[in-house]
């Protein structure tokens, strides 16, 4: 699904989501509604994202319209949110077999609206608004079942598949390209603070109900088997699996992929 | 919990959903109209359970109303999703013990819920209305942690036990009579399309947190231990525990139970 | 955060809860209409409690005045209730390094929620308001995704941290000053009743993704490492790592910590 060069990512991509939102409202006139709410009534990406995410979050104490400013400030005074945004529909697109199109992400994919979520929560971090950032990563957590800190950074072109029990903590940086399935725990190893939780590199691959645990490396390109408990660094392009997790190939000689 | 030869299964589990409903509105006056919106004010079972499904599902943006014509038309005109409620509802007296009432477990049980909701996402996706299908798929996932493909196949007399955290790949098949405890995950094993999710035969027990990933086949009668990494098939009426996954008994002869 | 000895603890926690919000709703305008509602038009922590709880759990058919009253009488009538509330909150500041404020605590963590709603319905529970207190379960398991049976007992002190997914069966009891991380789940082995869950002992400590399982005994300040499967007793002060756990040390002479 790559774009045209002559237009940009964001461009392109919305365009592709009105169209599918038109085709889909056509086909089933029981979505029309919703799909115009959600969709076709907006102008733009940000508009339509900062809508769909503020009413899936709002709470009879955390208004939508609240929401909504917040996020659609955050996109226009941010725009790397936005493109990362972009990167992430587009790695969905790519990396998910059972991702269909462009506006089945945006409108259904909790992992997705968590992730753009997050990355509000984490500006308003920056910016020393940590009491919203939290009430906002407490919203997420209920509403997706993911429960990513605010602190913690995270780049693009992101998918969390299925998404449901991801934990990230505090001090935790995940690189561009990672795909992390459900249930997977970027975790501390006690109750000291400080750096304390995992680095993972660009492009990593980790595998449902992993729990990673500790400020230790996730070398890029390596891949994290399902289920795994791991402790200790993964070089890149190494695979890891078990509970304690071992190299493949073993640790001297770990086999290196791709 | 048989029901007597002379009465079909529905209506009378229906009949003692009623009793149960009109008993506890009795003893607790805080409850009374509760129960009677969700239960004693309905005719029939797919009214009540589709009054409740449609509470839970909607959203400011995907209205009650409509669920609840969507969910009543499909169980009227597919019997079998009616039936196969009533086979998981008979299932859960019999294989739960903390399963009180048949009320219980309509009104309480997130697995249940999320299983018949699915059924109906089923029949959405086989009518060629999958972006219907997908957007309930999401509310359910939402609502439920449970995320289950709208294009699974999934038997009758099913128990998803606690049910957070269930996630059921596009290509995976459940047969009759399965429990499957929360956490677990029947997954890919990349990002190949195609085939690529497990078979579970009838009368399969699935531990807590277990995870099963490829297009293999669960026997029917097999056990796959809490926490257990299944990766290779498992023969019929077979134990299957650890990360990765073993036969209890070895590989070659491995134990049978029953 | 030890409270001045003057001061009862309750008193001391709500004084520096609102001096919290005040603090919090002066610095972020955006906050101040919640952080009112929630916590500032309370005078006391009761009230702010059942109010917030009232609010997460209720539901179109489940209304939060229904639920408001429910907590605000269970409060009065059983102070343990509120005592171990405070106690909970005291647990998470000093237990949980990203724990910023007690009002971070009271408003946004989802296990701590939980618990409090929790020993709610196991009052009702106890009180044979069996209906009541499972169709709160039900609202505590679809709102925070912690699946606790009302029957299950457990001590003060308790921190969840993160919860998502955490489930604890009828028969389970937790000891005083218990950590316990997300997805962890005391179950049952099997499908027959009678006492059939873990018994944790005070200062236990359970890593993500442990699974405990049958009527085992986790003896006083044990620890069990993320991921592991525990099907036997873990003596006091002894640490169980691994799927099947083994005590790190050997069985017969297990390594003891502290």
């Amino acid at each position: 699904f790559p774009p045209p060069e002559s237009e940009s990512d964001e461009s392109w991509v919305w365009t592709q989501i009105k169209a599918e939102a038109h085709r889909d409202a056509d086909s089933e006139p029981a979505l029309a509604s919703y799909l115009y709410s959600t969709v076709l009534s907006h102008p733009s990406l940000d508009r339509s994202l900062s809508f769909h995410l503020a009413n899936k979050l709002c709470s009879s104490t955390l208004l939508s319209t609240l929401l909504y400013d917040l996020f659609l400030r955050s996109f226009s005074t941010h725009p790397t949110v936005l493109s990362a945004a972009v990167a992430d529909l587009l790695a969905a697109r790519h990396r998910d077999p059972a991702c269909v199109s462009f506006s089945h992400c945006l409108l259904n994919y909790k992992g997705f609206l968590a992730v753009q979520a997050h990355r509000v929560a984490h500006v308003l971090w920056t910016q020393s608004r940590r009491p919203l950032a939290l009430a906002l990563h407490s919203r997420i957590a209920d509403v997706f079942s993911v429960d990513i800190h605010p602190a913690a950074r995270i780049g693009k072109g992101i998918l969390l598949d299925h998404a449901t029990g991801v934990v990230v903590g505090e001090t935790a940086v995940i690189g561009n390209n990672v795909s992390i399935l459900h249930h997977v725990t970027l975790g501390g190893t006690g109750k000291m603070g400080g750096d304390r939780h995992p680095k993972i590199g660009d492009g990593v691959l980790i595998g449902a109900g992993a729990t990673i645990l500790g400020n230790i490396r996730i070398g890029e390109g390596a891949k994290i088997g399902a289920g795994s408990v791991v402790l200790i660094d993964v070089p890149p392009r190494t695979t890891a699996v078990g509970n304690p997790a071992r190299l493949v190939g073993g640790k001297e000689k770990p086999s290196r992929h791709e």
